[in-house]
């Protein structure tokens, strides 16, 4: 018997590896000593930090896996992915330097894993962060056909004095919301239960009241918010940044909130994607349990002065973002009051 | 509809998070500033580097898993993954920093995820590595019952003129192997095809061949070489390391042989532990792709020059570790030959 014969073919991982090596080496930094494939990928630190501070975050794309495999589309979930470590970071200041994978499957495919490491080195490039390494797992019967799992992992640094002090966060602060595109990478798998589950929709079906076919709305990409607010790192403007993933507003605001602080939110302040009135309506879902389970479009909160409110308005506007105050700091014990 | 409807509980992902919490806290080095469950890990860099480099490396255990699961022994596969990644940045003479983890199952279980972690934090506390962070993704549907997946990465830190220059090995140079802990990590796929799937054995199965049950046989743990060698870091003695994972001898060493380089290993001079032998017999597995899939009884080879042959002896002599003179570098253009 070989090794082959037990569904597991090196040669073809040997491929992929030339395949990965190719399209990372596009998004490498010139700190990066070593190609893909060596035991440990080498990055050199810039030595122009009086105290760096690394900032690491790991992370996968849970069952939004399931729409890329419905509809055999590889392309988009790692960019979700590095896109959501970039955010993960980013809420401590942090500037990406570089990000490995995992990638499981029953089966290598030479065509899926060059998708997924696709959409891995489009996101690298776009936040400048250079795809390093990753591990590549061939699991026979541990994944069904088409499908598999994803992880990364992502290092940043930022100056040990220019980390965002929450502490410093009062009553009166502003709360300023960054639109989202679409559902991000939250709240799957009550999106399947009720898309397909209740109402039997497929991916490949327009739907009038989402403008849009169930597969693109739901594949829509997780957005990076390192361009928008890279160059306002340092300034010590953005208190605090909070990636509204996994359990929204409700659960990821209270973890910038010191605690003698509170916040009220004013979701009049924008407009909610139809994709959520239609999870909201169709699935019967309580608008509590929404704001504790999607982004309900806002991906990112930050949290400023009311007097540099004038600033980050320009700012935004100079970048085509819109400014939205979305509530602000309260007196209180770290909760979290929604009006809607 | 609620989330928890759909199968993932956020509650039971939070308790498991504060449980998670208490077990990496024990292995934080004074480096980390964060506690886990922020959105980034933070680890504050030591400035003693004149010209630090960044090691990191992503890895899984394979089906390796599939024995965790057959036994419900969840304890193993974490110190499994956090050995495997020290060894990975090893070999270029880096120390370990920082750990994070990614874990996904079906159902969050509260004492699945909690063996799982015990393994990861006695693996980082023995290898002086932070356990920062980590993501667990509940994943209904996407994973079978008992099952789930673990990835892990590490990052490593080395003085940049102490990296080991593999261009300096030449003809003559002496491989000593490091004796491994049974399978490790690697060729599970075939391993389970002969041992469950032709010879119809169960894990609680005592074999009197390997002189152990099949479970506990399996489940040995992949084996650090960082205790035995980090003392010898930075003193030029090692001129490389191969850490013999998926590829076995065949597909690592020439990973460390420059191109005018071959080697020669001579099988005789260590003992192949049992398992091997009942793999290939039962599996009739021919015996360069035994060399070709698993370690074969040595986990790790290094390369020393012969004047440094006394040195290693007396430094593995004190630690209590076999000497074990396995092969050599020859002329050649990276091909390895092993006498069995």
């Amino acid at each position: 018997m070989k090794y082959r014969d037990a569904g597991v073919n090196i040669d073809v991982a040997q491929k992929s590896v030339k395949m990965i090596r190719r399209l990372a080496r596009e998004t490498f930094s010139p700190s990066v000593l070593t190609d893909i494939g060596s035991f440990g990928a080498l990055f050199e630190m810039s030595m122009k930090y009086a105290e760096p501070v690394l900032v690491s975050s790991a992370d996968g794309v849970g069952t939004k896996l399931e729409i890329s495999s419905m509809t055999e589309r590889y392309d988009t979930t790692g960019y979700d992915l590095v896109n959501h470590c970039v955010n993960d970071i980013l809420t401590v200041g942090a500037i990406p330097l570089f990000f490995l994978d995992y990638i499981a499957t029953a089966k290598l495919d030479d065509r899926m894993i060059e998708e997924i490491i696709k959409g891995l080195a489009k996101g690298c490039k776009e936040n400048k962060c250079s795809l390093v390494g990753g591990e590549m797992a061939e699991m026979p019967d541990f994944y069904k056909e088409k499908h598999y799992d994803i992880a990364g992992f992502i290092v940043g640094i930022v100056e040990k004095k220019k980390i965002p002090d929450i502490s410093k966060i009062k009553p009166g602060d502003i709360l300023i919301g960054l639109k989202s595109n679409g559902l991000h990478t939250n709240g799957f798998s009550l999106v399947r239960k009720i898309i397909f589950g209740k109402l039997k929709l497929t991916v490949e079906e327009y739907v009038p009241e989402i403008k849009n076919y169930v597969g693109d709305e739901l594949l829509r990409t997780h957005r990076s918010y390192f361009p928008l607010l890279s160059s306002l790192g340092g300034t010590g403007i953005i208190k605090a940044y909070a990636h509204i993933t996994g359990g929204g507003f409700i659960d990821n605001l209270p973890r910038i909130l010191p605690h003698n602080c509170s916040c009220k939110i004013d979701s009049s302040q924008w407009e909610i994607p139809p994709i959520f009135d239609f999870l909201r309506e169709h699935g019967e879902v309580p608008t509590t349990e929404m704001f504790r389970t999607f982004n309900m479009g806002i991906g990112m909160v930050i949290v400023i002065e009311p007097k540099n409110r004038g600033k980050i308005e320009k700012h935004f506007k100079g970048k085509d973002e819109e400014f939205l105050e979305i509530g602000n700091v309260t007196e209180g014990n770290r909760e979290v009051e929604i009006a809607f």
